[in-house]
């Protein structure tokens, strides 16, 4: 670090004189590199077609830095995992922090550590940055946008392929990152038992789609914000559908399932940052499944259900006993910045 | 307006469900054609070529709404401009909010007007979108990040293209987008004649590269953050040049001086939003001018001096006695928020 850098970030840090010129000096050294940008207004790059998919996000996760990941990690796993699910290979990805003044400099480190060993994961690279600096109590601490580009070595994949009879598979278990991220909010004490499935999932999507399951994958969704709960409530309205769901198959672990009894929260309904949902017809759901379950994230891939024809969108959840609930959408959930 | 949408942004409209839905219908209802997104996790696109410019910026100006612009407005023409000063086409945006709770829908609205009116100004297309909702106090009522994609039909144009007999150009006044914000924050009452230079540039710079002077533009500079002054800093490094200003010739507006006057600061470190400075070879700057002020962006166009050789970097302005003085690089400027 340069001696003339503080050991906290001040508001000059963001005002487009010296000491700002030594925050990226700061950022761009730490990324190493995974960062090809080269300081003009723009990047300057070239694709191997001109077909690309391209996705934003912001990230404002609190804790930001958390038991096994942190708001870095969760910001490029979040827009490769975007990109990956349309079938696209993610190539570039800029990267823009909103600093509240007094983040130490060494939550930044750490935060970049990740973000650059991350896209190391996952084979993309950063093109371009920007820094802004705020007054305390604007900000929370520290805010990331990503936004990726990527192009399309096969067909897209859309939400509208998918066809009444395919099979609806989850590539591990729910409801971890959020439970993972609360316990460590409001002290209870779950954290080391409940770990954040935060991962780039890009490699295990490109492997299943250009294996033989691919001709059988119709769909893919990553399961984020809102949870399983609002992936299905968004596909069943596309067709209609009605998307038939097995309660017992839904792969929760025993602590995560226990800290949302202790709670009143259901799993279905919290954000996984590591977790796909995929729609595969039915001859090719074996396979799928076979293939998820060979890579580290899909160790615990299941099948939950079926799509079903129906007039209207439709989601139901069938208990052990026989039991069928509709789940209706909720409103709101009330468990903000997880992502 | 949907009837159950509240008067103001609840936390709800950032958890994935429902309300976050009738948040996102809220967005995509204004931008109306500006918008070409699909709702998938990435958009889906194409370019005419496969050589892409790409930027990201983050915007946290306040006040949100000013006398002649609102953040909206600025974070559509800091990276549409971005874009166009290293030769791109701007072609596809991402729009990224994170909105604290409590803003009002019709500040929201207010925004989004801007956002699609200003698009449609630049012609560049919105292709993907993400918010998130934050507690009051962790956010300071909006923010925005914009990051946009273009394609070369031309060759680009680079920093490192600067030679030494250059001449300056500076497309308009500067200071007065800073002088505006300030004045408002402040209470100083000069906003009613000091205007934000806000105006996406990029119809301007096409027509400026692909005419004759385009064979002498050597490169672009957007004059945003820190001002001329840092991009006379920047530029001088990359030789090193000694980059040698006429102060006579630096266009500010009569009440832009007296209020920098008053409040002790200098017009060069300001920042803009709609200010360009080219690098021009010297028989092409009489037609560069020219061209510029046929374009309403451009109608203060000025040459304000010339690359010079020199062994280290130094920026040096000329005053009208004689005088020279040199420009050392601000540690900051402590005017945070403008852009």
């Amino acid at each position: 670090m340069n001696s003339s850098m503080k050991r906290n970030i001040v508001l000059d840090h963001g005002t487009g004189a010296k000491l700002s010129r030594e925050l990226v000096d700061f950022i761009v050294d730490i990324l190493g590199d995974v960062y090809i940008g080269e300081m003009e207004d723009s990047a300057l790059l070239s694709l191997p077609n001109a077909r690309i998919a391209m996705t934003t996000d912001s990230f404002v996760v609190d804790p930001l830095i958390f038991g096994n990941g942190d708001i870095g990690k969760i910001a490029v796993c979040g827009t490769v995992n975007d990109l990956a699910v349309v079938g696209a290979t993610p190539q570039y990805l800029t990267l823009a922090f909103i600093i509240e003044t007094g983040l130490p400099f060494s939550d930044l480190e750490r935060v970049l550590v990740s973000i650059r060993d991350t896209a190391r994961e996952a084979d993309i690279k950063i093109v371009a940055g920007d820094t802004k600096v705020v007054n305390q109590g604007e900000a929370d601490k520290l805010f990331i946008n990503t936004t990726g580009v990527g192009y399309f070595p096969r067909e897209p994949l859309r939400m509208k392929h998918v066809r009444v009879g395919d099979h609806i598979l989850l590539s591990g278990p729910i409801g971890n990152h959020a439970v993972h991220l609360l316990s460590i909010r409001e002290g209870l004490g779950f954290e080391s038992r409940v770990l954040s499935d935060c991962a780039p999932l890009n490699h295990m999507i490109a492997a299943l789609l250009d294996g033989k399951a691919g001709w059988g994958i119709h769909s893919i969704r990553d399961v984020t914000r809102g949870g399983l709960a609002a992936v299905m409530q968004e596909y069943s309205r596309v067709g209609p559908f009605h998307m038939a769901l097995d309660q017992a198959r839904l792969p929760i672990q025993h602590e995560t399932a226990m800290a949302c009894d202790m709670l009143g929260i259901d799993p279905i309904d919290l954000a996984n940052e590591g977790c796909l949902c995929l729609f595969v017809a039915p001859d090719y759901a074996d396979l799928a499944l076979d293939l998820l379950r060979r890579h580290a994230p899909g160790t615990g891939a299941v099948d939950i259900g079926k799509v079903l024809s129906s007039d209207t969108a439709q989601v139901r959840l069938k208990f052990p006993g026989g039991h069928v609930k509709r789940l209706e959408e909720l409103e709101g959930a009330v468990l903000p910045r997880l992502c």
